[in-house]
């Protein structure tokens, strides 16, 4: 009883929080997302010490960003992503290529051993589409160019992540597994690959056995399976479970009219999204930022963590021309949670000190921070620049 | 991430299998809702152990449940409530005295002691609503006296059973706290009272305020930070908080056109309601069903749970015409966890033993297992018998 109580109360904390911080955000014309981590920070450990992070709170917040990149690849054609998959290809590979190799050689000028600088250097490659994805979502910009090019290189970009750590974490295993390493890509490329190209069409023969197959089950609830579904298998592949989840939407984009799904899923997303962003307010160790002696490194790689992926990724979108340019650079800096994973995996093998981890972790603070703030204004005017599909829905707010 | 993946695993695990069993057993005419406990006892640890119950599996199950009390609680006007108060409070006060004495003579010629036996007894008082509020939402009878005259019975059932377990568990510490246990039921009562007579009024005035006051949330957030805060509320107070949510939905009832929730509380209901029954069948402790030592004692107390249940609620609901009084009793039988919660008291409290313990918990098990089936049996016809509220949705099922 005392248990369901705490949960409970929690759960109404966070959500009211959210909805509460989001409201005012949006009334200041900034992005309610902002709100939505500062009430995680205000409710979190540093501040109020109200909600504790635990298995609940994280579990809600893993369903709720699944739930989120979900929604966004139900906005997303799978032949308009395809249309920009050469430019795509070369935003990520330049957005891995140029934070990998700036971090790593900053680090190394500022004295630290190889291994480390190759660690932070990795550490700086994956973007987390959550929050670009939001703002993008609920500045309903989902059906522009800017917007599928950041989608595809967010894919891209997770597979070439993962190769980078897989093969920096055998560097300091001592183990190079050059096979096992080609399988495990070959899969996730297979794996994505797959879906792309007929996850569409496998799933426009579905709807019409629906019916005879599962008379009693809708196809809110078949979708539903196949965005969990693809999400567990993502995430055995060794991709992020988000990208298996937007796969999921992708797949469907195309029928959405007959499946008739959207209402549905939105409602479940403004239930459960907000819960991904407070838990990552919770989650930021506000403590880091105290620490003077590693702050200033520490803001060194922010600025690091910025300049390289606009202009990495910026140099690539160039062909859009200098704004869009511009916005996709900024669209891929933020970093998440990705960067404190991979930070982890070096502090588990030894390979890294506390201080790096630190360095790490106030780059994912001051990036998480920042990037919604650059974001809207970065993308402001984007919806009068170019052809906007209409009816993209707001994700988490407005919808009296 | 390996964490991650597996929170994923078990939520994509419960959520198909809830809904492949559900929908087999829609096919077999049997209540979806045997389908999902029978899943969480398949995925369960006496069956694959692919499932264990956690913390994160609970907390998904309580806000599934409280989804489905909020969705039956709008389904329900305060003043249809009303007009069956006199004959709930009898209902409710004959299923209360009639199991709790029984139950506590049955136990003493047994041979049990005073205090097992009155612990007994007050164990099998306390009427968990869920299985049925699931099968008459289903059924789509929710609009009929019998629904309404369950539902009224349920709340007052619950203030009772906490008296109850209050009064029992003071007597075996030998602290009998007349004022503090007086305040608590009054507390109880304020809280019922407040939100039955004024709530919907209250709502009522909200609504024009909304746009001004939150112009960028929507009616939906609102009546969830609603059901979520009075759910914790009467978690506080002492009740269940599945009555919190369900006054909750009470509250809105009167004004469900106008806030125009319903879809979206409903798409909620289909993704989480499922976890609630999933893990119930999940922690049906099998394993007490194997002890032939106890089997015998625990089966007789089964056969008083359903009879003194059926004969005192039936008792009381006579005037009601005996198929409806049937209806009525029956509706009532199930007991779910909070019989469990009683044990547990005892048994903590050193007042019951490990056997009775387990006789508490088969009654459980079998009264969960076999209400279903009874209830969608008993309610068959309820419809075409009295005028069903038109409209009143399906919950976790059927809406392509």
């Amino acid at each position: 009883m005392v248990e369901t109580t705490h949960l409970l109360l929690e759960l109404f904390l966070i959500f009211a929080a959210a909805k509460v911080m989001g409201e005012l955000f949006e009334r200041l014309r900034q992005p309610a997302v902002i709100g939505e981590i500062l009430a995680g920070v205000v409710l979190g450990p540093y501040v109020l010490a109200w909600v504790a992070p635990s298995q609940f709170t994280s579990g809600l917040a893993e369903i709720g960003v699944i739930l989120l990149l979900f929604t966004v690849g139900l906005e997303t054609k799978p032949r308009d992503l395809l249309q920009v998959g050469v430019l795509a290809s070369s935003v990520a590979t330049l957005g891995v290529v140029v934070p990998f190799i700036t971090g790593w050689l900053v680090m190394r000028a500022l004295g630290n051993s190889t291994l480390e600088s190759v660690f932070t250097g990795t550490a700086l490659v994956a973007t987390s589409v959550g929050i670009t994805a939001r703002v993008m979502a609920d500045m309903k910009i989902l059906g522009t160019r800017v917007a599928r090019v950041i989608l595809a290189a967010a894919v891209i970009d997770d597979v070439l992540g993962m190769l980078l750590l897989a093969v920096v974490s055998s560097l300091s295993n001592g183990r190079t597994q050059i096979f096992s390493l080609t399988v495990v890509v070959l899969e996730a490329v297979a794996f994505i690959g797959l879906i792309v190209f007929w996850g569409s069409r496998v799933v426009g023969r579905m709807k019409p056995r629906l019916d005879t197959m599962a008379p009693h089950n809708s196809a809110f609830v078949l979708a539903m399976v196949a965005c969990l579904g693809l999400s567990v298998a993502a995430s055995f592949i060794g991709i992020a479970a988000i990208i298996g989840a937007f796969l999921a939407g992708l797949a469907i984009a195309d029928h959405r009219e007959a499946w008739a799904i959207e209402g549905k899923v939105q409602a479940l997303g403004e239930f459960l999204v907000p819960f991904f962003f407070v838990v990552m307010g919770l989650q930021l160790n506000l403590k880091t930022l105290g620490d003077r002696r590693i702050l200033g490194m520490a803001l060194l790689i922010v600025v690091v963590a910025v300049l390289t992926k606009l202009i990495g990724c910026g140099l690539a979108a160039l062909p859009m021309g200098p704004r869009d340019a511009l916005r996709v650079g900024f669209g891929m800096v933020p970093r998440g949670e990705v960067g404190i994973i991979v930070a982890l995996v070096g502090l588990q093998q030894g390979t890294i000190s506390d201080a790096i981890y630190s360095v790490v972790l106030v780059m994912t603070v001051v990036t998480t921070l920042l990037s919604p703030l650059l974001l809207s204004f970065v993308f402001k005017g984007l919806s009068k620049d170019q052809a906007s599909s209409p009816g993209a829905p707001s994700i988490g707010a407005k919808s009296l």
